[in-house]
């Protein structure tokens, strides 16, 4: 039993009457594994393995090129788009799955900045956080020096005094990938909106894990990604989004056929198809289609236990929860939290610090199975996926984190000579 | 027998003389099917959907994120763009798998213009053929319009007349998607490089085709497809070539954080990957990757039955004999072959044109098994893959065309009313 009272046995009746808990049974987790990794990489489906084999054994080995017509592969990117609409508060036809989610920032960011041209030629400014993912910051720099720019990164605490007239787009990604912490999307679409600045939304930490209302917000442009929360397998194509009254108003630079309005007409002129259909580019990934589409259909799933205001809700329940438990654990070793401590501010992960040891420590708790990651210089993250995590992994893990601190990493002669509070 | 003394036992005695037979048991191939449209998707390698399966199921359902260390995940796009770059004459570390055919050559052609425009600025005008495939257009036109240059898509018998010192870069596609006509990659390169001009090349009904020498050709870059002659699966990643005297000297556009130098340092500031590496953008798709990699080393396997060469030469005596055997079967019907007779300057297919009917026969032999494909408005490939076609599938497919014609379409009465000269 923990100091605040709480006990493993609490946490096994609490989810033992979970009404998510069933949702679970939807992947394959290796025995003596706690995962706390969804943020970064999903867990295999129970279902990918078997539709992804009878998509190449029976759709590519006796449909072969038929099947781009009679298994539905062209569809596959609106189809599975669709599922993730539902998730992430959009409408049927307005999200499309294609290339990569920096791929798709590329595309929304010249999108939007070519609109902001044509429509008021003072706005010359991308504002977006100096602890944005980088690669967000690499599209985004590179995009305005082209475009003729200036990208303004600039820290948290300074993004809304950073909104003015001279401002075209705030880029930001809601969920913070070191920190976990969270932006308000409607309350800072909203303020952006009222500065006149147009709103792109990296949603790779928010779908699948936070519940979002992207047409309720009234946001411009979103991009997202597949492998994390909607567990579409390492390197699963990714997402984009488009409000509708912006959708038909702007061109997307990646001129490809299958954005074409007709691309088997092999018309030698780009038209682009209407809506969000025209942000695809070339073919297709399906064999990586397939395994999203298995993924993406986990989350969907939820949607008769309350969906994502449920998911959310249960995620906010395993990091509460981690934090009452692990506080007491870190007390004296130097490692601190630094997410939000307010649930409304924060994603669905916990990260820590630690100033020197925090590789040791997450390697330590990868060899005794509990799995989070290390982010340079200083982070440990632990993401709590409320699909398939319970209380239950929640307590082991903070227990585990106990015996790697007051066990094996104090008996370290590095880690004493230190002591506890470097 | 034919007219001119082929037949089928023939046939069938040089199948089992050839020397590269066993390589067509790499594949599962449909009973029935004659399958002449590798050229457009190739067929299912036997060792993809066990490699594919292994992946899904002990690295991403096992390993998680573990994985991308241990199981080579973040090495697939060098791996398999070093097993490429031994089919088309480039070597290890020049190659690199990322993305789509036409997302790399939006890369190539903007990192290509740009560098232009910093050595010679009066060169403002990309070449390119108004027969090519249609995406590369677009990405070209899109591409031209956005630095500042013009896009002049001429026709094929005067691209040579159009290079001059005006001229910025050369876009072609090696070999015609819809007549399979083929550029003399080398000859075409020296002529561009004589004024000056760099040439992009789309290799994508070449690579795995055709004996390609890239850099004894010193061409300058090149993309190309996985799905076609590779083998990879609908829609696979694709590659990207640069020549190594360009690659450190030019920039392409999409900043992702898999092209940085360092990726898991996180910095906040681009600093690209020295070499073919920096041509990467987000992570890489690594389900797809793997069934690439079964794809590529079907054709990698060739090598020591003489490789690429050994393999150009059986698809010359493929299409030479579908020529040979399927004039007398057209003739009278208004079906003509619109691809070159003299195999140095045809590619991998050959094609036939029937002014109104086109579509109809192509479903007809489709129907009989013989899958070519229908390119509109009126072009029928039929694509001759070394790898596993036999010369009895020819004639099948010729036998089957000439059933198509003669019996079922002359019964037909439409095509009898518009009588056999259409």
């Amino acid at each position: 039993m923990s100091p605040d009272g709480e006990s493993r046995a609490a946490c096994a009746a609490r989810d033992a009457a979970d009404p998510l808990a069933p949702l679970r049974d939807q992947f394959v987790l290796p025995d003596g594994v706690v995962y706390l990794d969804g943020n970064s990489l999903g867990p295999l489906p129970r279902a990918t393995a078997d539709h992804v084999r009878d998509l190449i054994e029976h759709e590519w080995g006796n449909g072969l090129i038929r099947s781009w017509n009679t298994a539905g592969w062209m569809d596959a990117p609106q189809r599975v788009g669709d599922m993730i609409a539902t998730l992430i508060g959009a409408a049927a036809g307005e999200v499309i799955v294609a290339d990569s989610t920096s791929v798709n920032l590329f595309k929304v960011l010249t999108a939007a900045l070519g609109y902001v041209r044509g429509v008021d030629a003072r706005r010359r400014v991308v504002v977006s956080d100096i602890g944005n993912f980088p690669s967000d910051l690499y599209i985004a720099s590179g995009v305005a020096e082209a475009a003729g720019f200036e990208l303004r990164a600039v820290r948290r605490v300074d993004i809304e005094s950073s909104l003015d007239e001279t401002v075209a787009v705030l880029l930001l990604t809601q969920v913070d990938y070191r920190t976990g912490a969270l932006h308000d999307l409607a309350g800072v679409t909203a303020k952006a909106h009222r500065h006149g600045v147009l709103t792109v939304w990296d949603l790779a930490h928010s779908a699948g894990a936070i519940d979002l209302d992207l047409a309720a917000a009234d946001a411009d442009f979103a991009v997202g990604c597949g492998y994390k929360y909607l567990n579409g397998g390492p390197g699963a194509p990714a997402f984009v989004w488009v409000n509708r009254r912006l959708v038909d108003s702007v061109d997307q630079p990646l001129h490809g056929w299958i954005g074409h309005a007709d691309p088997f007409a092999f018309s030698s002129a780009y038209s682009a198809a209407g809506g969000i259909a025209g942000f695809q580019c070339g073919t297709p990934a399906v064999l990586s289609l397939a395994a999203l589409e298995c993924g993406v259909a986990t989350v969907v799933a939820a949607a008769p236990f309350g969906g994502m205001a449920a998911l959310r809700a249960k995620s906010i329940r395993l990091s509460e929860l981690f934090l009452r438990l692990v506080a007491p654990v870190c007390d004296g070793f130097g490692l601190e939290v630094i997410s939000p401590a307010d649930p409304r501010l924060r994603g669905s992960q916990v990260s820590l610090t630690h100033p020197t040891r925090g590789y040791e420590i997450v390697q330590a708790l990868i060899d005794r199975g509990v799995i989070g990651d290390f982010r340079a210089p200083d982070v440990l993250r632990f993401g709590f996926t409320p699909l398939y995590t319970r209380e239950v992994d929640v307590w082991d893990a903070v227990e585990h984190l106990r015996v790697v601190l007051h066990d094996e990493l104090w008996r370290d002669s590095r880690w004493a000579e230190r002591g506890a509070v470097t």
